[in-house]
C-alpha cells in the first residue's frame, strides 16, 4: 500500500492530473470513477489505483483482477484525486489520437476550433457519439481533451470517439474539403437556417470559441454558412449546445432520409 | 466609498450570494458582470457595486447614473464576488416570479425535475428563450434559479424567461393538461423517436434530474413519451443537451408548420 506523499507515483499523478504537458509527453491521462474505470478498454489501461475504503466495499473486483491495481492510503487518494468527493478508483489509460485519414474517410464530422471549457468540450464528444458522429478534429488551442474535467464529461465517449488535434487546422479543413466532406460553419451571419441544408451527404460541423465564434479566416474556409434561428433577445447559444443542436438534425435528416 | 468588510451591506451582499434562503427572504437576488447590469431592467434594479478601478475605465456610466451606485475598495470587491476575477460590478435585482395563470396561457413550455447542475438550468433558461418558450416551470428541489452560478450561464435569459418554482409538480403538470397543454416526457423508455410527435400544439417538454431522468410518477403524467436515438454506447445525454435537442426540434416543426 501506498502512504507516503512523497512516493514517485503519487507525484507522478498529481503531476498527470494537473498538466497537459506531464500528460502529452507520457502519453498518457487519468481517468477517475467506477463507470470511468469499467468503461475503459482493458488493453488501454496502464495502472489502477484504489484507495482502501474503496477496495473493502468494491463491486469491480473481477475487472480489479483483470487490470491489477495498487491501493493508497484514503488520506493520500484525496491528493491525487481531481475531485472534490473521490470515488476511491482512477486509472492511467494510454492515449490514442486519430490520424487525419481516418477523418477523411468517416462520412460525419465535428470540428471544433479554441473550445476553451472543459465541460463543453466533453459534453461535445458525448453528445457527438450519441448523433452518430463519426470523428473530432480540434484546433491545437483547443482545451485538452485529457483534462481530468472533460474525461468525467464526456462520460465515457473519449474512449470510443476518433479524435485528433491539428497544428493547422486550414490545412486540416482542406483537405477534408479534398476528400469530398461539406464544411458547414455554424455562424451568427449564416445564410440559411441550419435546417433548410443538407446534411446527408459527408459533412463536418465547424463550431467555434464559446465567447468569439469562429474566426473569419476559418468561416471563410466553409462551403455552407448555416445559423441557428434565436427568438427573444438571445445574442448565442452555449457551445455545446449550438453542436448538439446541428448533430442531432444531421441525424435526423440522415433517419428520415 | 465603501472600505470595511465589516459594512452591514457587505454582510448582506455575501449572504446573498451564498444563500437561496436570504435571497428568498429578501426577494432579491445579485447579477455580476457589465453584461448582466447592462441586461437588468431598471425598474428592477435596486442598489449597484462597482469597485474603484471598474469605476475608472467604464464604459456604462450613463446606466449607472441612472441606477446610482456605490463604490467599493476593489480588495472588498473581491469578496462580495462570486467569481475568482470580477469584473468589478454587480447589482442587487428583483425577483419577480411568475405565476400558474401565464404558465397555462402560454403555447411551449418547459419543466423541469429536480435539475442539480446550476450550469445545466442556466444554460436551459438560456436555450428555452432561443427556441421561443414561453415559460419554465421547475419542482421545488431544482436549484435555486437565482444560484450566481445559474444567473451567470443564463446570459441575461433570467430577466426574460417567466419561471415559477411550484411546490406540488403532480399538480402542476394536471393544471397545463387541463389547459390543453400536451406534456411530453423525454424517456430513455420513450416509445416513439422525438421527431416523430407533434409539437405544433400547446407543447410542455418534461425533463428529469441529471443523474436519474424523470420520477416515474412524475413521468406518468405525460401523455406522450419521447426518447432521443443514441448511437454508440451512450446511455444518455447531458440533461441540457437534451433539453435544447427537444425544444428546437419543436421551433423547427414549427416554423416549417
Amino acid at each position: 500500500m501506498i502512504t507516503a506523499a512523497s512516493n514517485s507515483r503519487i507525484k507522478r499523478l498529481v503531476s498527470l492530473q494537473q498538466k497537459a504537458k506531464a500528460r502529452r509527453e507520457a502519453g498518457v491521462f487519468v481517468a477517475e470513477g467506477t463507470k470511468m474505470f469499467l468503461e475503459a478498454p482493458v488493453d488501454r489501461v496502464r495502472e489502477v489505483y484504489v484507495s482502501e475504503s474503496f477496495l473493502r466495499d468494491c463491486t469491480c473486483r473481477e475487472r480489479l483482477l483483470q487490470t491489477g491495481y495498487e491501493v493508497v492510503e484514503d488520506s493520500l487518494f484525496s491528493k491525487i484525486s481531481d475531485t472534490c468527493t473521490p470515488q476511491g478508483i482512477l486509472c492511467v489509460a494510454e492515449q490514442r489520437p486519430g490520424d487525419m485519414r481516418t477523418m477523411c474517410g468517416r462520412d460525419f464530422l465535428l470540428v471544433l476550433e479554441n473550445i476553451q471549457d472543459p465541460g463543453n468540450l466533453g459534453t461535445m464528444l458525448r453528445t457527438a457519439e450519441g448523433a452518430g458522429v463519426g470523428g473530432v478534429i480540434m484546433s491545437r488551442d483547443t482545451v485538452d481533451v485529457y483534462n481530468p474535467k472533460v474525461i468525467r464529461s464526456t462520460m465515457g465517449s473519449v474512449y470510443r470517439m476518433p479524435f485528433l488535434y491539428v497544428e493547422n487546422l486550414a490545412d486540416a479543413l482542406l483537405e477534408l474539403a479534398d476528400a469530398g466532406v461539406n464544411i458547414c460553419a455554424a455562424h451568427l451571419h449564416g445564410t440559411q437556417a441550419y435546417t433548410q441544408a443538407d446534411y446527408r451527404k459527408k459533412t463536418a460541423f465547424l463550431i467555434g470559441n464559446e465567447g468569439n465564434g469562429l474566426r473569419g479566416e476559418t468561416a471563410r474556409l466553409a462551403q455552407t454558412w448555416v445559423r441557428i434561428p434565436m427568438a427573444g433577445s438571445v445574442e448565442s447559444l452555449n457551445a455545446a449546445v449550438a453542436a448538439a443542436i446541428l448533430m442531432y438534425e444531421a441525424a435526423r435528416q440522415r433517419r428520415e432520409a
